[in-house]
């Protein structure tokens, strides 16, 4: 699928969906839409991700597009009406539109109209299908092994981590499959539910009908986890997914200096206390087993210095460890394969 | 508040709303609607229940009320078509109707015009506001100490106890407000979230708002739990009361005999491993212990052997237990007052 992406004034690095879906989806991105960098290259501005133009707005695209991606979201997750003549532009010339803002186009009139005079979709990524459960219990009956992210606080890279486990887990040839339980996740894998979004007596369940849908086609699943089983607003996210999942074994991811939770004044335990709060939460109900940790040492400048948070990290884990991006993953996920 | 309470059919035992508000409400209750037990009395079917004479339908009742509350919920929380005429009668004689089903009645046009030309209100309990949002972490900040039910699983009586608390701390002279999570507390109480609704970022931000509300006007605030931190389906809804309520004290309720997660397959973790689940997922994030245990004993006939049971409990918690119902609540109390 061709795609435009839209991260007006917030390209790259207030834009996680954009550069989420550049570094690991699986579309043909024609160009990034931002009125910040018209003309520059996203190579350019981080050398992470791939070699993308940037335009002003849709209209300058050099080459049609199947679909227009928003790929930012402000705080509050509202529509911002300066993005309105490009995804007006979108549906006019036939592309679909991707969003995961909580402002759903498909309650906006004039796109609605437009996308059923033009024949386009719009796909509202963060509303979660109106048939989700309660889950039964089952997760563990599927044949892969599951695999799930979790982490010490919300933003460490459980969603990096996950991606680039898949990713080499299928470069060594291995049989796997994503399941995404964030919008980045959706977009990237162009299926699943918003784990975040659901009513929080079906959170658990969307993600069992999610494992039993895929668990029986592969040899392995990675689960993408959110938050933290101890955040001070999202641990109800996190037990859903945990026990929903029934994951066999839980890769803990962490950020390198962080010591309190992100935005709450409430102090993240000490790491060897997130390892008994996973293994014991599961003990009931899957009991999946912390077999390594990823740590997140974008923060730290210095190689050597990440290498030592890396391995103070293993240390404190008593556990394999690797930053999966700065290191590659293949230390994470040789103690699972 | 003179009420009617609808109970077709299910009263007493399959109405586990009707017999909380009978037990518990507030509300001068005229009588309850059965077209199966028409004539008879409800102190005569449940000896815990207090005289209150029945019905076969509204338009039977002897005297006006202010409200028709629905009483009981069938599995899937439709809208039983048979009870059509007693709602239509109800808003036709201007009484408000009051329903925990999933079914909103306000979604029914009938009984929304019918509502709109009576001058009436359909309160949908299940419905929680549009407005909730993310906890921010603040709960432990109320002037009152904070007692939270949590349980072993669901159906083990954690409503019952808290309300049982409650009351009896009441009678002994403390200024004491209950806090509802689920419907019937929510009908008793007539006010509340219904936190196995909200979407599940939210989880903890709804009961969060409900302890500043009402946390700063009284001593101690009682919450009423849901299901288990170790459910296989709703452990997202207890982690979030958990985490958004920051409870000081935490009362473990369990159900004598009660070996697996009521309808699913998995055991019941011993109860000694729940005392640790709940404190060492408490301490990072409100710092609440168990200071006592709740022992459902309903199944159990014989008195001696409930007493046992009980002492038993008291042992494997290592503190003070009791079954709240039928040895009334002191010993609990006294762990938290």
């Amino acid at each position: 699928m061709r795609i435009a992406i839209l991260a007006h004034e917030r390209f790259p690095d207030g834009a996680k969906t954009a550069t989420g879906v550049l570094r690991y989806g699986q579309h043909d991105v024609v160009a990034v839409l931002d009125r910040e960098h018209d003309g520059a290259n996203a190579s350019a501005l981080r050398r992470d991700l791939p070699e993308t133009p940037i335009v002003a707005s849709f209209s300058d695209l050099d080459e049609p597009v199947d679909a227009l991606l928003i790929g930012i979201s402000p705080i509050g997750g509202g529509f911002d009406e300066t993005w309105r003549p490009d995804v007006r532009a979108a549906l006019r010339a036939g592309c679909d539109v991707i969003s995961g803002l909580h402002y759903f186009l498909e309650d906006d009139s004039e796109f609605r109209s437009l996308a059923e005079e033009n024949g386009c979709e719009l796909w509202d990524v963060r509303r979660p299908p109106s048939d989700l459960g309660v889950a039964d219990g089952v997760a563990d009956e599927v044949e892969a092994t599951v695999v799930a992210t979790v982490g010490t606080d919300c933003g460490v890279g459980k969603m990096t981590t996950t991606l680039e486990l898949v990713e080499r887990a299928r470069e060594r040839g291995h049989d796997v499959a994503f399941v995404p339980t964030g919008q980045t996740g959706i977009m990237i894998e162009g299926w699943g539910y918003p784990i975040d979004r659901t009513i929080s007596d079906f959170t658990a369940g969307a993600v069992e009908e999610m494992i039993l849908e895929r668990g029986n086609d592969h040899d392995y699943l990675f689960v993408e986890g959110q938050a933290s089983i101890v955040h001070p607003a999202y641990s109800g996210v996190t037990a859903g997914i945990l026990h929903g999942s029934q994951a066999d074994d839980l890769v803990l991811c962490h950020a390198a200096g962080r010591e309190n939770f992100h935005g709450f004044s409430q102090a993240l335990p000490p790491v060897p206390e997130f390892v008994d709060l996973y293994e014991s939460m599961a003990a009931p109900v899957g009991g999946g087993e912390v077999v390594a940790g990823a740590l997140n040492t974008s923060t730290v400048a210095d190689d050597d210095e990440a290498a030592a948070a890396v391995e103070a990290y293993a240390d404190a884990l008593g556990r394999p460890a690797a930053d999966p991006v700065r290191e590659g993953p293949d230390a994470i996920l040789d103690a699972i394969l």
